[in-house]
């Protein structure tokens, strides 16, 4: 028992009892809880305690929104109502080989919808969307509020790194979830997410909720809470928010690995590129134009005819890139072959991604570099015939001592069956499992 | 996902995700884990979001067994073997009125069992039994090793503070729990409070785990489980281990405050007091007698004829203390009278220990002083006769502000029924509720 210091409106540990009895946090608390963590006044072991029986016993609906609404009263709002066109946005909870934001972005910009795409680095298996472009020569991540405004009106697209101004309280608290084994939790992840989102001022969303072994989300159920969760915490502030549940059992096309991904994105914006990386960058690309109000274009289209290439071109351009640039290759390989003859009815995303990310392509800490030409290339994927002695899958790295535990990596994912398994049947797969939307 | 840094044998946030997601928890991560956190490789935030999952999810008794162990290994342990005597120890979890150590250590002694009490201060509504012995003149409670055994084959009770030498892992996570809302977690108490007991090297140990208001446990079921863990471990680690479920939704005695508390134990040790101190001080006495193996010797007779009192005369001067030392008053005094005639029918204990803290018996923080003089004094109790206008209770403080506060407490205590009520017919009361003993 402790009396409450009079300068502060509640007690910590009264807030972390209220949750770890199951009771509901009032919006006093959450709204007191949030500022005072971010003043520093509730410490960070208070907090991870909280996070702890926030995971364990959750939140409701209610106080979802509200904490979300305080992470968000942390910091600044940008505001884009200057701008001459809507805007629409996207985030992907990630997995591997996603690179769907590089063709997507301009892909939308071209049919006339701003895309001020906040995007941050990647940390383990699932790759980061700045990472890629790095690969670029001379591109840069880092934009003023100015400068990004002003690509939007000019160019329509921006893919750049989210400022430490939006949701700063969400930013101390990843932090700390990180290490204490509290990321997992729906309802935080939900406004972890949605904060940023929605300070960041989109008029409209679109969510790609991962699911499959190289999703955070392993179950239909847990992807389809979260959907459903932000969906309704973009919805209650005002965006036009919808998600679709799309698969990551597979890896997302077939190169995985910065400069690989940025390869088969322009391989995209040419009217080419892997079918499934096509479909869904098309199908996002349909809800960020519905959510924004445009009806009357069709993507494919733009990607048809180069209106999206030439988009790319002029992001890349902006932020100093250069388009035509020859991208890093990595200085070693090694390859995969197929030991018979017959069809690949697994190929792992999990497993997968676990070995580019130990061929260089992923950190470890989030200090650590990132190499641009390390990854794995597939050769082959889900549902293809294979002959044996064929390559499967080439593996990329500049440090050769590596090898080693990213082929152990595939050897032994799936619960040790191995990421890659060759059979008789191809297997059915959808992209697109679902579609959840406001109500 | 992170690789570990290959210098640690685990990873803190794997440990943490194991009992987060309800599994078992090894001996190697209990072990790295106490240990590490002892080292200040796992950091508070990391052990708060633990201690918050183990609150939520349990330990089983062999987590809690290894758990305690790796405390005791992260300090020093004492040993007794060389005393010319048995010993034996008595731990409380607290109640309001427990001066129960006070009359018990030299009681015992008297009857040829050595009883090493490491005591602590009081935090909140429950008095520490230091800060009540502190309120007689000259009396230190710092002892070094070397001291305490000289005194407990001398005198043979000594009651200090307990060194910081024994399982200081402990020290450190109780202050973590104490800030993070984790206090109240069975495995956490059992293992806190056995790491301190089997360190200290007793060869036979009483509990006295309280139930009611006015006790930690506020359930019988949620105490008879704490003792059953307790003795469990007491009884594994090689500890003659027993437990007495003992009441306290009533205050022990009339008097609660630490120097009242002095008073009313010395008028135990003269053979008057309290008939309810008198019964608990003997019925514990028995116990650890027992578990020191001495049967032959009566403590009801050791506190008749004087044995006693001439044990604690020698157990105070042995620590600078002045037996024969007026105690201090307090300087102002407000009392409470009955509203009609009757019988006491409710005398609640967390009622009234709130009020005698206000007043300024206890702290809130740490580092707070105590009031020597301050608290309440109860002229009727629990089934005793009352007149309107005879004064119940005598409330004690050197800082009078303070009486508002602490009637509010006795006129709001029991979900705002009044922490004092008078009606018709004497309730019943045991002291001793039940036993608990190993197998």
């Amino acid at each position: 028992m402790t009396e409450n210091p009079a300068t502060e409106a509640y007690d910590a540990v009264d807030v972390i009892r209220t949750k770890r009895d199951k009771h509901e946090l009032t919006d006093g608390q959450i709204d007191w809880l949030v500022d005072a963590y971010t003043r520093g006044v509730v410490a960070e072991e208070q907090m991870s305690a909280l996070t702890m029986a926030i995971l364990l016993n959750g939140m409701n609906r209610d106080e979802i929104a509200r904490w979300t609404n305080a992470m968000i009263a942390s910091g600044e709002r940008l505001d884009f109502s200057i701008l001459s066109r809507p805007t629409a946005d996207k985030h992907s909870t990630g997995g591997v080989g996603d690179k769907i934001t590089l063709p997507l972005a301009p892909l939308v910009a071209a049919c006339g919808v701003a895309v001020p795409q906040l995007s941050g680095r990647g940390l383990g298996h699932t790759g980061g969307t700045l990472d890629k472009l790095e690969s670029i020569p001379g591109w840069r991540a880092a934009l003023s509020n100015e400068e990004m405004l002003a690509q939007l009106e000019d160019v329509g697209a921006v893919i750049c790194a989210a400022g430490s101004g939006l949701a700063p309280a969400d930013k101390k608290l990843y932090a700390l979830r990180d290490v204490t084994g509290t990321v997992e939790s729906i309802p935080m992840i939900s406004a972890s997410i949605m904060s940023k989102k929605i300070a960041e001022g989109t008029g409209a969303l679109v969510l790609d909720v991962k699911v499959g072994s190289g999703a955070f989300m392993k179950t239909e159920a847990d992807a389809r809470e979260l959907a459903r969760t932000m969906v309704d915490l973009g919805t209650d502030a005002g965006v036009v928010t919808t998600a679709l549940l799309t698969d990551m059992s597979t890896p997302l096309g077939r190169g995985i690995g910065n400069a690989l991904e940025v390869t088969e994105s322009v391989a995209v914006l040419a009217g080419g590129g892997p079918a499934d990386v096509v479909e869904l960058t098309i199908a996002l690309a349909r809800e960020m134009l519905a959510g924004a109000g445009v009806t009357d274009v069709d993507p494919a289209d733009a990607l048809a005819d180069g209106r999206a290439m030439d988009a790319w071109r002029r992001m890349i351009a902006a932020q100093g890139g250069d388009p035509d640039a020859e991208l890093p290759v990595a200085t070693h390989t090694e390859e995969i072959r197929a030991d018979r003859d017959g069809v690949i009815v697994r190929m792992d995303a999990l497993g997968v991604g676990v070995a580019a990310w130990r061929l260089g392509a992923g950190r470890a800490r989030k200090e650590d570099p990132v190499q641009a030409g390390a990854g794995v290339y597939l050769h082959k994927t889900l549902g293809e015939q294979v002959k044996a002695g064929e390559v499967i899958a080439t593996l990329h790295t500049d440090t050769p001592e590596r090898f080693t535990r990213a082929i152990d990596s595939l050897d032994t994912a799936c619960d040790g069956a191995g990421a890659i398994a060759i059979g008789s049947v191809a297997p059915e797969r959808s992209i697109v499992i679902d579609r959840i939307s406001a109500g």
